[in-house]
């Protein structure tokens, strides 16, 4: 989506490690109106396809996910990192690693939100390792529902996430996806 | 709000411990059209009041300030609550007790996006002993900006988050109010 490889290459800031910062639009500040655009490019790929719920990951996926449920006109589930005081009776969970933050934690759904009939598509920031995906299409799985396919805003294609997932059979369908970064040459999209 | 009173009548849930899980269509998953109503009452209370930025805090607040956002048409920021490897060079922070988690922990925004000129209008989706509220009117605070006011979905009435942010001349405006609330006896709002 050029408007969005315009955006990364106009704001987003290559850090050390491969981090590649787009928190002045994407993920700490979130440029809602240009978020609304991705939104509408997810439901232009996925309208067909007989989405009834967006299911997410807390928390930068939240923003994004919640315009393009605006866009089916369904409801939006987010997968919670730990389990709280306020989620009560049975949850589906499951495992994530986050090479971002170094951590590993389980993420959860209460079993009311997730069920054997519905068509999931689930939403992202970031694809990159794949370990979110992983998680939330397993717990979509463990609720017998099906997963549609995922709509990402930015995969780094050089690393292995996408190869996963898209293993499975899953489709994923991501807005910019990079080929290679680096401090010295800037962003290369495939 | 009457349309939001008669849904946490109808779907609200009173748990132990003066808990209300509003989960089927706040903060697990989210009924994004009706939570789009809430934004643009919102956006009535608070239109005239010059607001060019909207400030919540991870992970329940994004989705409805994500919303509010857009009838604003203004960039929305949410505060994170732990320093992570994405966030670099200076932050503005403020400790947070949590009192549904049972965790006290440091809340954060890069001084990129609060500044000194900014008219900041807090959302969030709970008040209830306000904590949440002190610490993101400190970074705003901090900033040298200027909080316009506070925009909340659901106030505990009977706790006393409301009266302390109130009485620091804060403008707030709760879409429901709970006077009490009782397994037994449901529901009484202000």
């Amino acid at each position: 989506m050029l408007l969005l490889e315009e955006r990364i290459n106009k704001d987003g800031i290559i850090g050390a490690g491969n981090v590649l910062k787009v928190d002045s639009f994407l993920n700490h500040q979130m440029d809602v109106s240009f978020l609304t655009k991705l939104a509408e490019e997810f439901y232009r790929l996925y309208k067909d396809c007989g989405v009834n719920k967006i299911l997410t990951i807390e928390a930068s996926g939240i923003g994004i996910a919640c315009l393009t449920a605006q866009f089916f006109n369904v409801p939006m589930v987010f997968a919670k990192k730990s389990k709280s005081k306020n989620i009560a009776g049975d949850v589906y969970t499951s495992k994530v690693e986050s090479f971002t933050h170094g951590t590993v934690h389980d993420i959860i759904v209460s079993k009311d939100f997730l069920k054997e009939n519905d068509n999931v598509l689930i939403i992202d920031d970031f694809l990159a390792k794949g370990q979110a995906l992983l998680g939330l299409t397993k717990l979509v799985k463990d609720a017998g529902a099906n997963v549609v396919g995922c709509g990402i805003v930015i995969e780094k294609a050089f690393q292995d996430g996408g190869d996963l997932i898209r293993s499975q059979g899953i489709r994923v369908e991501s807005l910019a996806r990079i080929k290679s970064m680096s401090v010295e040459d800037g962003v290369e999209f495939c």
